[in-house]
């Protein structure tokens, strides 16, 4: 396919089938917020609002109004998330609830640090969008929790046993990189502060996290030791091809190609360890050594780790020019758009077996709301519409 | 098959294929306690020792001592386990740590109520076969822990939100009853503490829990209610199905036929709500209203949802005559015995796809060790060797 026929497939993809499953389903215009637990058909299935999925989707509606189209809908849609969390989402003492009543009302107590990554991502945005102060207040501070707290392994806490020294995870620098970089795409005042950030974050991401090969370990004990066993030689390939599209983008703004160069090694290798011979997709767990992993859902193939590979080959392809990536792109788009649509009531399944059989027809669930699937629909529409090359 | 037949064919899977296998793979004779990370052919793959796992296996070996035969070997597997657990199980304050290293020092602090469970349940039962007193002493040490901590929503903390009120779970009861009830076969000197102790757990367990038509919740707030949402929804068959069995010892002990009737009724409706009627096998977690479920893994097939299926089974059929429990019995019999064993290095596998093939080889994990198979081999061996009555 040409690519601006394929910049038109996720077009239309993201603006004909996504967002509108999204924005008819989802809006709480009732209590505010968003309803997430969606099953296949759209209907609401629990009305928990999840602080992650709150921030994720003013996120989505915000910056769909400020890069795709000034639409008043999606201003609307986003504004009644930011509302919602500007009025809810933060406990007493800064840090975010994880999880609210459909009310606003405090469900579950502040746990890890995403809830707070989220809402400063939405936040942000929606100040972009609507320019209300204090939404652009509350993101810096729900930012400055983020930072305060995603390095310490007391509240980013790995529960598996892996030694008696504290571990990290991955996920740490990980969405500190990915926070920071929306926050100094938002709020030029403070880019200082963000760059700060992104280096810090980046700097730790490679040093602890990435083996010379390219492998990306989930798990580092807090002296720098893989840890042995299980926890150690585990990989989350989509994890990791997340974060390497996070830092393909750092290297384009910094003009930085040996980032460029570590970021393919780590899909390159992600990609090697975590694709599924067999039967195709990619794998949501592995064992470098290809022992037994301890997660019984390893072998599931997962909406979000294949729309993160497209993106990221996409970029790399774009940055590099080697033919490779763009073969594995398309590989990882007929094997998405092969299982993932639900052709009879839109948007995509989250999870399917290893056989690529449906395991859960929800289209929201405790995880999936309404911004992987988009953002990379849009990322990648953004992307194929700006470059004429053909394939 | 004859009963007697089934009997022997039980007898011969605990005592030639399933007891050997940890025997030969799992005890650690340098540092004491015992491997329970094992591969599809016994290999170490994790040096993590978890203490629910440890306690498990001095409760199995301890117990084929106390009740098959007095071989010096399992007396000596047994007391492996039992002095690693005597010396390192315990934290200051009188909690048990969660996961212990290789050489029993502390890799996980204490989490919810479970270690202390099945370090009261390993002791107690080692103590019987050994007349160790500070096994004896130390089993009713952790129990204190379970009975202090089992039924505080603080520490038998269920994660998601399920409204403001701390929630219950199941668990709290089910576990409460089971470490009860193994005291109780122990430690006769303390009889009337186990014995309220089993009373207060059974009334919970039915006041709070089971539903007039037999269905078990998994999670209740602490006020009665059955949340809104998904976690409301939630029955696992298998957890429901173990505490039936549960109530169906206690019942043929208190000679108590409502209460067989009550555990029947959980029975019927975990099999009817749990029993996948497409591919065969009972499903791990079941939205009673076949909404969608919020557990990845909710349509893989268990060892031990299957192991407690048998035995349940069985002893409703002995205790009620009835012989849809014996079709029932028979049915879950042939599903286990023809996916479950692994026919070239011996054992069961823990976890299969819904459609029966294996999700994860390996014998061993973070929660499958010498526990939930041994135990219903040897329960169905011995109930089926005293009952003649042909099928």
């Amino acid at each position: 396919m040409l690519d601006h026929e394929l910049a038109e497939f996720y077009r239309k993809a993201l603006l004909e089938d996504v967002v509108p499953f999204w924005m008819q389903h989802s809006l709480d215009s009732q209590a505010g917020g968003y309803f997430t637990l969606l099953d296949r058909q759209g209907k609401v299935y629990g009305q928990s609002k999840y602080t992650w999925l709150q921030g994720r989707e003013t996120w989505l509606f915000s910056t769909l109004h400020n890069t795709v189209e000034k639409r008043a809908d999606w201003l609307a849609a986003a504004r009644l998330g930011a509302e919602f969390l500007k009025q809810h989402a933060f406990a007493p003492g800064g840090r975010c609830w994880f999880a609210l009543n459909s009310d606003g009302s405090p469900a579950s107590r502040p746990r890890r640090i995403f809830s707070e990554v989220f809402v400063a991502m939405g936040l942000v945005a929606y100040w972009r969008a609507s320019g209300d102060g204090q939404s652009l207040e509350m993101a810096r501070a729900a930012y400055k929790q983020v930072i305060e707290h995603v390095y310490d392994p007391e509240v980013m806490f790995y529960r598996s046993p892996a030694g008696s020294s504290p571990a990290g995870m991955h996920a740490s620098p990980m969405v500190a990189l990915c926070c920071s970089q929306v926050m100094a795409d938002c709020d030029s005042d403070n880019s200082g502060l963000y760059a700060g950030e992104i280096q810090r974050a980046v700097a730790l991401l490679l040093e602890r996290y990435v083996r010379d090969d390219g492998v990306l370990f989930e798990i580092v004990m807090a002296d720098g030791r893989v840890p042995a066993g299980p926890e150690g030689r585990l990989i989350n390939p989509g994890h990791a091809i997340e974060s390497a599209w996070f830092l393909l983008e750092e290297a384009q703004r910094q003009k930085n190609n040996a980032l460029v160069e570590t970021a393919c090694r780590i899909i390159e290798r992600s990609l090697e360890l975590g694709w599924d011979q067999e039967q195709g997709g990619l794998f949501y767990f592995v064992d470098i050594e290809s022992r037994p992993p301890l997660q019984l859902d390893w072998d599931m193939k997962l909406w979000w780790v294949h729309t993160e590979a497209l993106y990221a080959l996409l970029l790399a392809h774009k940055l590099t020019g080697d033919q490779k990536w763009r073969r594995w792109y398309w590989r990882v788009h007929e094997y998405s758009f092969g299982h993932f649509p639900d052709p009879e009531f839109g948007e995509w399944f989250g999870y399917l077996h290893r056989d690529g059989s449906v395991a859960i027809p929800a289209k929201g669930g405790r995880w999936k709301g309404a911004f992987h699937l988009p953002r990379t629909l849009l990322r990648c529409w953004k992307l194929l519409a700006g470059d004429n090359c053909a394939d």
